[in-house]
């Protein structure tokens, strides 16, 4: 299938996406062409959907639809607790523990000179006036246990007002462990455990 | 992001595609909205072209944009000797070993009568019509040396007609192994040791 243009350009795309290498984008496109065209279609309008629906909330930059997410738009979450987490992945797990009711900021990464990510990058603005939000009592700090989540939340303490505890969330996941692949008890468990930010 | 039906919809159809479960849908999901926006029109349309533009060979089923392949529009290849596969993935696997310079026929799938795939699901219409074609010495049945692989080569052998050599690929493939991820070389040796088919 070198010779068809369409395949390659397929394939290619295809390859940037995460954990996909070259084999697995020949089986995919191959699979799709062969088995499953019906849903060539079908995914090419949903990506295009998503592309255009999904943008990030304006408070706390979650993805969502809205102006809002579902969370900042609930009046049932604790607004008090503010659980700050590298992306929209680490915050669905956390609601999957069932542990934490308040609101989240979401950095969508962490700080990374090696990768030229700095601080304006982790929407510092809008985690300031997230922080000047009146009513806030502790910021939790859920970022990935690796070394660039450990300084992101060493950083961002630097941020959290006199008077507003900071925590970080326990260490009872692994150490280099990502927060999306810890099995939901120990991520509650870890989220009830947290201890204080030492300065 | 349950509360996203975008994105709801667009993870419930990247799970089927193979090799991508749940979690990895997610993961796919998240990456393209948060870091490779660009890529979700680019991947659509490709996928829209793709599905336009891809069809398959009416002469051997191999996909291709034209109504016959480059293998089949290749004056320089030995159409005496004609290469059954199962897929197209097969195919490239044999033409990248570089032992081989005939024909092919791609069955587009094997026998499986539990999963309700029978003779008719094999082009074989347009496979006796191909061994209908003058000139034809040889059948190389390059199946997977699966169960289904083995059972299929040895039905298709029945329509090989008298004065044509059959022949089944070597058995230098691990037994229960699929083409597409034998080494090169092995297939290269595999399919110039091949033996007579045993009736
Ligand atoms: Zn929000
Ligand atoms: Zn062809």
């Amino acid at each position: 299938m070198s010779e068809s243009p369409s395949f390659t350009a397929l394939t290619r795309l295809l390859r940037r996406l995460p954990g996909v290498g070259p084999r697995s984008s020949q089986r995919i496109a191959y699979d799709l062409l062969m088995r499953k065209r019906e849903l060539m279609p079908a995914l090419a309008m949903a990506l295009q959907a998503a592309h255009e629906h999904i943008r990030s909330c304006s408070r706390c930059n979650n993805l969502c639809e809205a102006e809002l997410c579902a969370i900042c738009s609930d009046t049932q979450r604790q607004r008090e607790l503010l659980c700050v987490v590298e992306s929209p992945v680490d915050l669905a797990a956390i609601e999957e523990s069932g542990a934490y009711g308040g609101d989240y900021f979401v950095l969508m990464g962490h700080l990374s000179p090696l990768d030229g990510i700095g601080p304006e990058d982790l929407h510092i603005d809008r985690f300031t006036a997230r922080l000047a939000e009146p009513g806030l009592r502790e910021v939790i700090f859920a970022t990935n246990s690796t070394l660039e989540g450990e300084a992101t939340a060493q950083f961002l303490a630097g941020y959290v007002p006199a008077g507003v505890r900071s925590s970080r969330i326990a260490r009872g996941i692994p150490m280099g462990g990502e927060l999306e692949y810890v099995d939901r008890g120990t991520l509650g468990r870890a989220l009830l455990g947290r201890r204080d930010l030492e300065e």
